[in-house]
């Protein structure tokens, strides 16, 4: 149905969109690594351009989308979800029969649903790397960054086995751990553990602030327990825009459990109930010690 | 009004009652900063009382309160709030004249008005140093704990100015930073920056569980935004139990002003608000940086 992708990695011109913190850090490992035989960047700012250049993460890099795709054997789009939205029907245009076309956005079922639309003679893969740092940008983008985590791919049904095998290595490569799933199971699942933690992050760092109008020395008194808890309200708010946007009835079911889970520990503790509050407190702490140990 | 304290922290006596995280380190940070004639320790396990010794904590160790208190010149209460406040009346009966009685409880007030019952010849004043880890227990402790950190005394109107001195003194002598702040103003703002990030870390736990038990690959995706988000779960739970019970009405009152900020952070998510969520989560992005910059 689809023209089969016949070139293997280490054939393979690689041309990744977006050189931030995801994409950056990627063409960082691959050029670090080198398993494949050219690494392309587009970019929209000259200064990123020159950076990208200088600090050797990339072989070539462009302002311009067309060229960048057209010689591409794979393209993958590092932006923000919304703007692989946008990109996708070009990038479809541009490509060559064969070229698996892939991105690292926050959300898949979005943008496996825009994938559909791609010409048939493209091959597309969603990705997803479960990595980031709440600091953006190519300044923070680092070779490692991939190293150990796991990278969720939603092939789609018309995917082919090589496209995603393709894909697979790529992940291989740069260090990560591939993990074949549904797009709507990836997005439930990471609402839950990603965009969740970042909505109770913004709410912890807006009721600090609204207190903080009324007493400055909330934030003298705030320590490392606040410092992690509220890490992510610092995150890039593009990249989270999007994420929310095109995951948000997920998003809303996640934050209401969450609020269940709340109101069960308010009553608790509204009650004085030391038994059922102790009870509750130390499955929380086993569980959470179950996972990072 | 009460008998003068002449003690100076050079020729001190000093008692800390429960060797874990907190009283440990304090104990480590007196031993290796020796500004202070004689560190005991107070414990009720043979086997934590074996580890203080072996580590170099403490000069002397006992699992009995009495004699302890009664040589010194100034008791450290270092436990969960609940004990430190069944344990202010025995410490009152057997506190010599003069003698300091100080705490390191998570909340104040309650244990300030447990203090006004002392006997008029001891000097109470209450403490609070802003540090802490996950792990608990005298195996954590570590004498740099208290290094750069602030620590709230709350001192009561019978508190004298030699006996805050000498609390402001052993502080700076561990590294910490003295604040000086009545009770009720510390439990607002710790209930804002410490129990409810302590919740949101719960909540947050609860959902994730809830959530695994139909899909278990929840734990497979969770990575560092997770991992920091619910670090505070692992807290002790006495000690959080401790200090919610004794903090309740802030306590309630913090995660009443969080959800309101959590729903408002949905209600532009259910409408799609692109422009209202971006406002709002560059607010909190920014004031987020400002406080870690």
């Amino acid at each position: 149905m689809t023209t089969p992708q016949a070139t293997t990695l280490r054939e393979a011109r690689i041309t990744i969109v977006g050189l931030g913190l995801m994409g950056g850090s990627l063409a960082g490992a691959l050029k670090a690594r080198h398993p494949c035989q050219h690494v392309s960047g587009v970019v929209r700012q000259r200064e990123t351009a020159r950076l990208a250049l200088a600090r050797g993460l990339v072989d070539q890099v462009s302002t311009e989308l067309a060229p960048a795709v057209a010689e591409a054997d794979m393209v993958i789009l590092a932006t923000p979800v919304r703007t692989i939205l946008e990109l996708l029907p070009q990038v479809g245009q541009l490509a060559r029969p064969g070229c698996v076309v892939m991105d690292l956005g926050s959300t898949k079922a979005a943008v496996v649903q825009a994938m559909l639309a791609l010409p048939a003679h493209v091959q597309p893969v969603g990705g997803h790397p479960m990595c980031g740092k709440e600091t953006s940008g190519l300044d923070a983008a680092e070779p490692d960054l991939y190293q150990g985590r796991v990278f969720v791919l939603t092939p789609l049904q018309r995917t082919g086995s090589e496209a995603l095998g393709l894909a697979e290595e790529l992940v291989e490569a740069v260090g990560g751990r591939p993990l074949v799933m549904e797009a709507a199971r990836h997005d439930w699942l990471v609402s839950v553990i990603s965009h969740l933690p970042y909505l109770l992050a913004c709410g912890l760092v807006g009721t600090a602030e609204q207190v903080s109008q009324r007493d400055d020395a909330v934030w003298t008194l705030a320590a490392s327990g606040f410092r992690d808890t509220s890490r992510l309200a610092a995150s890039d708010v593009t990249m989270m825009l999007d994420t929310l946007l095109t995951n948000r009835d997920m998003v809303l079911d996640a934050l209401a459990i969450c609020d269940v889970h709340l109101q069960r520990l308010a009553n608790l503790v509204r009650n004085g109930d030391a038994e059922g509050l102790s009870m509750a407190l130390t499955a929380m702490r086993e569980r959470r010690e179950r996972m990072f140990r």
